[in-house]
């Protein structure tokens, strides 16, 4: 069947380039360029609507006289087990940080299990262990569920999906489109740990010190933040794609230009000796218990101070600030002195880093 | 690594018995008893609250002044296109009536795609208008999703979970504890038709007629009935495991008895006969667009005459009646007048049928 009757035979033209790719590449599902396009090409034409349209990591949603903050993910991260966290703790972490980056309270997650025939029951009972562990120190419930199991050979052990469900409070607006020039650009510590942790995992790295992900619930780094002031424009958790494809959504979604300075972006000697001989740029690597915020100017000072009182906050660090040239663009200017444009991740980098 | 040392690892001893089976079987996925078991012993003693311990369809919140539905699933059904449906309208339509089966008014869904790397970009296209287009007709708004994409052999093209959110309105009571002797069994239409499609369509199987699945929102449905009578004590949607299975899970949930009728229950002709060929008992088969309510006696009559009003309940039969005897167990009296005990599906039956 060629693809002009296929498409008739669905009843539809196809008005986008969905065809620029045949199939779904790995690509896809890194978190950068192709993610992008997946989202704004195929997925949002047709679901498109006033709560989707935002690009957020989460729904803001008016159920009566609350308003709600619903988000989604499914993880399949490779392996299940990895210094720092499992797929248990980055499920439950993923959802309550989405909410988070929403402004929102999480207060409910829904848990949902595609478990390849085979699995162990005892790496299961690890896996629900560690969620529950997880979701205890976020303050959350699981409250519905669901387990399907599939064939062998039909999947790698198990796939976890969350949502979840968190409240927003009246006074907090928190938007991606909400970034204006002037203000500054906050990162909440060291970055590409999670990343570098899995990959150092699947490559069999060993260094001095060990690497472990960062993986880890914000929410409580966020209420603080939100106790400093009110003038918290933008959240964001840099995960799949890294600090570089969140920056270059955002300026994106609020149009405005951004420099970062690499001397003030916080890594570790270790991460970055990593990135070295993996051959990895840190900025496009993932974060997991990291958060971006673009912050006005004068509570900039106030809002970091906040945050170096809390432990997942203490190495956080201003890294640069909002412009209003060079809109849609991230520039960085680099630790010999010269200016970089900082692109949205292309290609794939690390398939499955949660 | 013994068994014992990886509990002392992770901190636990294991208060249940989950190494009855070492590994996840198939079985365990296929809505019968080894769900059933993985649920009370794997998941209820770790997250169990006052939301989850319902074994309802979905979770029933308070939000502010509100009263939330809130439920998830995964679906893998194989093949992802059959008569009557696909992966993209059952993974709508099935969370749309799980929130319906709670009572409540589904409103907004989350979508989120795990894809195998190479799914054609034309099959992602036919899934996501059947999306949208079920969700049209259900009155649902896809507000957030995600997409992943693993390696070619770590999947099967693709899986789709989706989680929504409903609100049920101050008058609404339907839990699946609110079964009472004397309660009539309702069952909206013909059973065991979606899974008689998808294995008809494995096995290569032809008929006369065409087997289509059932897969539909039952939402407007249950609006129906509810403007009918607000004395429908339970509502669920017999999906994997069948209505055998559903009942099962009423009568324990409700501590009541049950009694059906074999020649009461709406069965299609071409529909025996494939699951005489194939030898499935209709009663373990699954059904899509298919709901079972547990209602007052006195409003069984004037709550059936408005489901036959509804395209989607036009065969609605009452297939039997709760009882105070033989508590959480199902008799069915037979066409030929002997009585049989109807278990709960054991064994796995059809794997990845929803």
């Amino acid at each position: 069947m060629n693809k002009e009757s296929a498409d008739a035979e669905v009843g539809v033209s196809c008005p986008v380039p969905i065809n620029e790719y045949e199939n779904v590449l790995l690509a896809h599902g890194a978190g950068g360029k192709l993610s992008h396009q997946l989202v704004t090409k195929m997925f949002a034409p047709e679901f498109g609507n006033e709560y989707l349209d935002v690009l957020h990591d989460g729904a803001i949603l008016s159920v009566g006289e609350s308003r709600l903050a619903y988000s989604t993910d499914s993880f399949v991260v490779s392996p299940l087990f990895f210094p720092g966290g499992d797929i248990g703790s980055l499920a439950v972490n993923g959802t309550v940080n989405d909410l988070s980056m929403c402004g929102a309270t999480p207060l409910y997650l829904s848990a949902a299990f595609i478990i390849e025939e085979g699995l162990s029951m005892h790496d299961l009972r690890r896996i629900v262990l560690s969620m529950q562990a997880s979701a205890k120190i976020a303050g959350v419930t699981v409250v519905t569920g669901d387990t399907k199991v599939i064939e062998r050979g039909k999947g790698d052990k198990i796939y976890i999906n969350t949502s979840g469900i968190g409240v927003i409070s009246s006074d907090v607006s928190i938007d991606p489109r909400n970034a204006r020039p002037g203000d500054k650009i906050i990162v909440s510590g060291t970055i590409a740990d999670h990343g570098i942790a899995i990959m150092s995992v699947r490559e069999g790295l060993a260094f001095e010190t060990e690497l472990k992900s960062d993986c880890a619930a914000l929410n409580r780094l966020v209420s603080t933040m939100l106790a400093a002031s009110s003038r918290i424009h933008v959240l964001r958790d840099p995960t799949r794609g890294g600090v570089a494809s969140a920056l270059n959504e955002i300026a994106d979604s609020s149009n405005v230009g951004m420099t970062i300075y690499e001397t003030d972006i916080p890594l570790r000697d270790e991460v970055q000796s990593a990135c070295e001989i993996l051959g990895f740029d840190p900025l496009y690597v993932a974060n997991e218990g990291k958060l971006i915020a673009i912050v006005h100017e004068q509570d900039a000072g106030s809002i970091l101070n906040s945050m170096k009182e809390h432990p997942l906050g203490k190495d956080a660090a201003i890294i640069g600030e909002v412009t209003s040239n060079n809109l849609k663009t991230v520039l960085m200017k680099s630790r010999i002195g010269g200016t970089r444009v900082v692109d949205m991740l292309s290609g794939e980098q690390l398939p499955r880093i949660c």
